[in-house]
């Protein structure tokens, strides 16, 4: 097991304070490296001779766990950035003639542009927004990218770019790492936005504003999909079900039925079969000219983030809950430190 | 008339299309800028024997025109950000300990920091939110600012910082143009958060991330406050009832009665008393440390944020109003090219 050796000491420790507290049921909620970890925790307890059932929840708005249809998190992500490109859209569109013609959005997803894709959303049949996206899955063009953003502008007077933070060049380096320097001569980090932007600037000479949603997306729970909001409890039932039935070593999946109306279930993948495999855009969800979506990636999407779950207000702000995180009494005399 | 003199071609046409098309009335929406033209234009159509009814309607996300309580725009773009504030600050809380301790997020607000002011609203007597605040009426002194952030990190253990576009260093000069170059030495064009993060860094080491809202603030129709869409309706129907009792070069206001239960009712105002002069935040809205907000500013600020006003949603996404803009057929067989 890749990475088990480096870490076996906390790993162990972990068992250890398992047993200590006759904890049987371990859920891990998250992406690829928690499906990763849940694995090992599986393994390495039954190497130990304390069983422990161990359950991967999904839960990453990266949405690249395979098999399951989507990971819990990603819909509302989704929804977020669908709903904010055509927003700034619509305001760009009404004063492009005069002020600013490129709007560029840069959204999360360091490996794979599945939210990149849903700025795609945007624009539909009776939303004609011109949108182009940078893929991490496709290496970024200048030439033809500045083509494009020519185009749109001279057909639709603006254009929105939807830039991912893992857009790359032809170099494998990250947009967000070529260019800007703070006054100290210090690279600075993050940032595929501007540096888009500045390209348009210098090359088409077209007035900008950019933005970096960054954590704003991932938090936005105000404008959650309420498919998401479902799924997001369906998957924690039904891990508490896998683990009273005995499973250990498997991960909660969605397995999608329809696409419209979309149907869905829950189902369950080993393990074995999650860890250390991201799922990326398949080729045929990206348009032929690398800088949109295809109509087999808009009936992906699009149930995804459908429906809206709106959270309680309270003076004119979401009300949230906020858990206590009390923790037992330690059990273990020795104590542990963490490198 | 400051401005008139250089523009005097382009509302001498002006007024000539008003008179060809017989239009009596003008409704100008709009902040600090819209009500100087406006005022000019009531002015001179009088000294130029066709007297148009000019009626400002205020309405301006930066909340910076005088008289009036607020500006109708303003409220749901302070609701936006500090529903924003809030859940990114809970994003950060979550994993501070082991990953981002310090959040910047910049939004609009080029000389007052009103928007600035209403990321305080993300902490309450329910919500500990560490926020630090930068306001463009504020002198950004770095050492003060880094042992604030240092404080709060050490106190709460992590820190978010809502930095204005427009906070300026001693020097006079935005902190967005303090430092970045792109790779061709040019400067680039707004980022006070990258500034603000990696001074942070810099100094202070800790692990940050940071938003840049941009338009995504002041288009955020899905999350409007119903306060703030109320008062737009009602702007625009007391400026169709001042047009029709005969006044000219006035400007709708909105007028406090009292803060909570808040209560208001439309007024008006000389636009010669609200061309050129911009509302700064009072020095008693902000904090004798110059990083907060005082409860006289919260008392102002909340309820503008006050009650939700959502939008119809069609396949997951908003669904909005397009006006068609047509044009009516041309008067005046002479052209005009605006410079």
């Amino acid at each position: 097991m890749k990475g088990l050796d480096q870490n076996r000491a906390e790993y162990e420790r972990l068992i250890e304070v398992f047993k200590a507290h006759d904890i049987g049921y371990f859920f891990y909620n998250g992406g690829g490296d928690s499906a990763d970890t849940c694995h090992k925790i599986s393994q390495l307890s039954e190497s130990l001779g304390f069983p422990i059932q161990a359950i991967h929840v999904p839960k990453t708005v990266d949405n690249d766990l395979p098999i399951t249809d989507t990971c819990p998190g990603f819909g509302s992500v989704a929804k977020y950035i669908a709903v904010s490109t055509r927003e700034a859209s619509y305001d760009v569109k009404s004063m492009a003639r005069t002020s600013t013609k490129v709007f560029v959005i840069e959204v999360m997803g360091r490996h794979a542009g599945w939210i990149a894709a849903a700025g795609g959303l945007a624009a539909d049949d009776r939303n004609d927004i011109p949108i182009v996206i940078l893929f991490p899955e496709v290496a970024f063009n200048q030439e033809r990218f500045l083509a494009k953003v020519r185009e749109q502008v001279e057909k639709h007077e603006y254009c929105t770019v939807v830039v991912s933070e893992g857009a790359k060049g032809p170099d494998g380096k990250f947009l967000a790492e070529q260019g800007t320097r703070d006054a100290f001569g210090h690279a600075q980090l993050g940032g595929a936005a501007p540096v888009v932007a500045n390209l348009v600037k210098q090359a088409l000479g077209y007035k900008y504003h950019w933005a970096v949603a960054d954590y704003l997306q991932r938090s936005a729970r105000h404008i959650a999909a309420r498919t998401d909001v479902e799924q997001a409890y369906a998957v924690g039932k039904a891990a508490v079900e896998l683990a009273v039935a005995g499973a250990t070593a498997r991960m909660v999946t969605i397995v999608r039925k329809a696409d419209e109306p979309y149907t869905w279930e829950t189902g369950s993948a080993a393990l074995a079969n999650v860890a250390n495999v991201e799922k990326f855009m398949p080729r045929d969800f990206i348009s032929a000219d690398g800088f949109g979506i295809t109509p087999a990636c808009r009936r992906y999407l699009q149930p995804l983030i459908q429906g809206e779950d709106y959270p309680p207000y309270r003076a004119g702000l979401p009300d949230y809950v906020q858990l206590q995180n009390m923790p037992v009494a330690k059990k273990l005399a020795r104590g542990f430190d963490l490198k």
